[in-house]
């Protein structure tokens, strides 16, 4: 089936998915490594061995498979925040998952982590709106935690807004050193930083 | 005095000093907007309103302007980190006025530090290693001023390594979110983050 015909389908085989996927996957390396709006189309061919016709059988643009990398993190953190909310515990017992479930998502997606933080501001239009919303959508997740801390008296008085953008950064900022392979496990670094974390914001009265 | 006379001078004047700082600064927005690698000379001498001639009087090449910005960032940093050992004050003191004086260059140089997170990998050579050797001796600085907490038994037992790389996630990722002429000030960050950085690694039994 040529490329340009099944590009119009809307019901796609697991195969397509399964290739579509690996082109999101090898693109984010090299998207990591040249930037984004350095690199060509004609990069993304040679980095995916298709031709243009046949890489456009998988993707309609450029901005359209950087917004797949984006969604690609983001599914991924958004299910490690489901995992939490459902595994429930104590506000202080969420907190920590919800650094290790994010931490582990750093640790497996490197590449595709650099070109988020990175490359976001290169997302236009509605894709810009859905991918700031959906950042935001977490965000409110680890304040609601904050905030559910405050109201048990777990945690202190505190500012859930600034509080959650603190642990977002300690936590968000190990993609330049947390490594898949490297010397440090996604536990390794989540049980440490939990603990400066928790008695930074414990009620020192409760 | 033609440019290209002028460029091989080794003394240079307060107004050619003045004038390459400039060109500075205005680049380091130019490639915080467009990405380092997609910027060419030509859009730099746009920028800086300057022929290509005029542009390399001041600059040697577009990897010398990038190091220049990160040599700019880590000037302030380092003043900044000097100023505190000055200063002197306990560990828990001297922590936090790292974090404030680290905030202030990131609210005062929010372009220059874009691009000094982002662009380092386009560092090559010699270049890279002394970028790398700067950033390496400011956290040591920050390393030694944990450790010499946890000497005194001001800070519980801890990795200074890991607990200096979680201090500098959570201060240095504000600059996605820390704007100069926006809400909050440098000081405004400061205060909330040094309580929950210092509460999470005060020494209990102190």
């Amino acid at each position: 089936m040529p490329a340009a015909q099944a590009s119009g389908d809307t019901r796609r085989s697991a195969n397509w998915q399964a290739r579509r996927q690996a082109i999101i996957d090898t693109s984010a390396s090299v998207f990591a490594r040249r930037g984004y709006h350095a690199t060509g189309i004609t990069e993304l061919c040679t980095a995916n061995d298709l031709g243009k016709g046949a890489l456009y059988h998988y993707i309609v643009s450029k901005e359209e498979l950087l917004a797949a990398i984006h969604d690609r993190v983001m599914d991924e953190v958004m299910l490690g925040a489901d995992r939490v909310a459902e595994a429930g515990g104590s506000p202080s017992q969420q907190l920590a998952l919800l650094g290790h479930e994010l931490l582990d998502v750093i640790h497996r997606y490197p590449d595709h982590v650099w070109v988020f933080l990175h490359e976001f501001p290169a997302l236009t239009g509605e894709r810009a709106a859905q991918f700031r919303e959906r950042r935001r959508r977490y965000e409110r997740r680890v304040e609601a935690v904050l905030q559910e801390g405050v109201d048990s008296g777990e945690f202190r008085e505190l500012d859930p807004r600034l509080t959650a953008l603190a642990w977002l950064g300690m936590h968000n900022y190990t993609y330049l050193w947390l490594k898949a392979g490297g010397r440090l496990s996604a536990r390794d670094v989540a049980k440490p930083f939990a603990e400066i974390f928790m008695g930074g914001i414990a009620n020192p009265t409760s």
